[in-house]
């Protein structure tokens, strides 16, 4: 959960089925959700939904590589982006925003290890 | 590849075949590999070795979960052993650790995605 976008006004709204990205789609911005709820697809299956105070599409921005997976609205979703510049801005002036991408890194590969047995 | 580390002093020199730390083990530090290369091992089977400016335990640190994996010194290893105060410290005072650390979570994460075909 993190509460620092939640007042912020640049949100996008996306309507439920609608895709925020899909797989192979280039990186750009990631997404911090502030009301609503987001399916992550891969190959077709659902393999987690994202609510308020989650972020999505860090992978990509982190590492300019293709997005992993679908993202779509579950709900009637309000995102706010953040594009790369605005990110460093984060990790720089907020360390708790740095802190708190880890630990969704972290929580997916756990997911991630949970579902596979693998590592 | 992390040099922030490289002239440190305080680091632990580990042998060939010996453990760093084992899956299940309470999580305590990170560590920084300043000389020589660390092989992940899970449930028996070698996943991912690392060498000089790497680092690896990262995540217990982050999550305070136990280890995932065992982590044993392939070569003659000197590792920097990093807490989590000094963890925070480096993530507020050195953005580009921040980014760092989230950099070599997403290749894990690319990493298992290849692997197993899943996310």
């Amino acid at each position: 959960m993190f509460n620092l976008f939640q007042n912020t006004t640049d949100y996008i709204e996306f309507q439920p089925g609608e895709a925020i990205f899909r797989a192979g789609d280039p990186p750009d911005v990631m997404y911090s959700v502030i009301d609503g709820e987001v399916d992550i697809v891969f190959n077709g299956k659902k393999i987690n939904t994202l609510g308020k105070g989650s972020i999505l599409g860090e992978m990509a921005l982190i590492d300019a590589s293709p997005r992993s997976a679908d993202a779509i609205a579950r709900t009637p979703c309000k995102l706010v982006p953040v594009d790369e510049k605005r990110f460093n801005f984060l990790v720089q002036q907020t360390p708790f925003f740095a802190l708190f991408v880890m630990r969704t890194l972290v929580e997916r590969l756990r997911l991630m290890i949970q579902e596979t047995g693998k590592i």
